[in-house]
């Protein structure tokens, strides 16, 4: 824990549960990923954590930003970035909403389908797309299922059918997996992208752009590359697949953007067994799946978590959040270790919660407000 | 679908997605739930639907309410129901909030191990508390994780812990499972809990009183026995395990209460597929997984879904939300059959939708508002 947030804590004693952003941490992921992908365009995934003042640092520091909705462009217009920041990547998308956008002067957006360019064309005529196309996400803390995109033999004829209704081809999309370990999971999905460009390029039809998505860690929740290592290898496999004619690139970093700046403070409420033999403790915090940990489902992400007691010895628990809900347990499959002597009251730290935390957290459900947050 | 819900729908043409509630059906339900369990006090669990309107309407019907925090006491005390209607029911509470609570007069608690007996003895002296036994959820839709509750022999000691520090000791409480399709379910608990009756007449301490939880089930969702029936079998199993001696009983019904009631208006934003020669569509709607549809999470909970073209043929889809989520897919290891000729923009009524969707609703994840509604 760095000493800004100790500070905090020690001065201001937030009551528990709550989040603090540190944006500091932000400017200087910011920073990373211009350095290391020097000649690429970082579109901000707003989803990732829309704090208006995680936005208007971005927005200070140049950022673009990728929009999954309506609410989301509105907030990011209102930093006063122009709509040339926005891309309106989300491929699903209300006719209407494509309109409301074009009005405010936004003319990027993401399809996948035949379906999503007619309505674009419909309402947003001469705007620039550009195709999602399938990858899979080996390598990812959170594999992506085939929600988004279609697979690169349509990918062209979904181009070519923009082409034809008046819109500018752009290029195409993909996402490699959120928390992506592995920098060189970008390497297969920028030979599919390729062979879009080529065989595009053979019915006439120039793109010129690649959107490599997001999936860069945080790493704080694993022991990953640094982001010089990711832009290296994104490099080398642009240079692989395209030779001397690289596009140009974007990406929409949201995870590695923001997690690391977050930490969640909050307490023990309850320590218990549930037979006398029992040796296993159950560990129920005052947050949980509902209140913005929701991203411990399937116990793909596990957090880093502080104590006062870690010094003693530790021992496996189940981890739980404080609702009248069932499925409101953290981590029971792998158990977590935690100090034997940890106590009712104690205060926990947990690391890594700048990114789908707020707005993973419900609306209420039983009767808890939304996770609160303090920007230092 | 009822008249009203069409006539409000034609005539009001609320903006898609929302929730309608019949307030009707909750008094229908209510009344349902009193006749058949005639000898039995009904505590409405409030995380279900905690819409002011449902709860000004069940307090004027003299229902008693199950609260799982601070935040639903105060929903419940502004109805202007007193205290002694209030059971604070999650076994997970803050020690300040079990002092919160008992200062505004709430005076019945639950429990399940000496810690929480503690803190209830420590700030609300003298209160009421009744032990949650384990029991699995055979037959549930979704059956509950251990995470509540103590085996019966745990139990025993705990409520005797409990008389030892002063506390009125009332009986035990369980869960036989949320969307419960055997009305027989609540016998192998009822075993359990007499169990636990005798153990601890045995020791001078005379328990009176049995919560015998949720799990009423939605009718629309499966076809369920009614009411009546589970009232029956239920009063059956308290007179094998108790003979002549049966002690008060409480019931917790939350989804039982308000599922029904419930209506949500969504919109087909848009339907795909993911290769030329896929036979299988993905339909997008306006809600999904953060919107409020959370419960199906693992496909347990199906919803009826009715669409303007039900009499056409149909075929199955993979049914999704509408965020850049890749978890946000309601329905594909079992596929939805919906009609061939759905179209987007047709609009859908997804049914039984009354609990356990305004809440689970996300804190605008993508932008996205909560869920509105309106009563009906």
């Amino acid at each position: 824990m760095n000493d800004r947030f100790k500070k905090f804590l020690d001065v201001q004693q937030p009551e528990s549960p709550c989040l603090l952003l540190d944006l500091d941490i932000v400017r200087l992921n910011y920073e990373s990923f211009a350095e290391s992908l020097p000649d690429t365009q970082v579109f901000y995934a707003v989803k990732a954590n829309p704090a208006p003042e995680v936005l208007n640092l971005l927005y200070e520091l140049g950022s673009s930003f990728d929009c999954a909705s309506m609410g989301e462009i509105e907030l990011v217009l209102a930093t006063g970035a122009g709509p040339d920041r926005i891309s309106f990547g989300n491929t699903i998308k209300k006719k209407r909403d494509i309109e409301r956008a074009f009005q405010l002067g936004i003319c990027l957006f993401a399809v996948d389908c035949d379906a999503e360019v007619e309505k674009v064309a419909q309402v947003a005529a001469g705007s620039k797309i550009f195709c999602r196309v399938l990858c899979d996400g080996t390598g990812s803390s959170w594999p992506l299922s085939n929600k988004f995109g279609c697979d690169s033999v349509m990918a062209v004829d979904v181009l070519e059918y923009a082409h034809t209704l008046g819109l500018q081809v752009e290029g195409v999309s993909f996402h490699v997996g959120s928390q992506q370990a592995d920098p060189g999971a970008w390497d297969h999905a920028l030979a599919i992208a390729a062979s879009v460009f080529r065989t595009l390029a053979q019915r006439g039809i120039q793109l010129k752009m690649i959107n490599l998505g997001g999936g860069f860690p945080a790493c704080r929740l694993h022991h990953v590359p640094d982001k010089e290592t990711y832009g290296r290898a994104i490099f080398s496999s642009l240079r692989t697949h395209f030779g001397n004619c690289i596009p140009e690139t974007i990406i929409e970093p949201g995870r590695g953007m923001v997690a690391d700046a977050g930490l969640i403070k909050a307490e023990v409420v309850l320590i218990s067994k549930k037979t006398k033999l029992d040796t296993r403790r159950w560990v129920y915090l005052d947050i949980g799946k509902f209140g913005g940990l929701a991203e411990t489902m399937s116990e793909s992400i596990r957090y880093p978590i502080r104590t006062p007691r870690d010094n003693c010895e530790k021992a496996p628990v189940v981890l739980a959040g404080p609702t009248c809900d069932s499925v409101d347990v953290l981590y029971e499959k792998t158990p977590f270790m935690l100090p034997v002597s940890l106590q009712i009251g104690d205060e926990v730290l947990i690391e890594a919660t700048g990114a789908y935390t707020m707005t993973y957290a419900s609306n209420h459900f039983n009767g808890i407000p939304p996770l609160a947050y303090f920007v230092i």
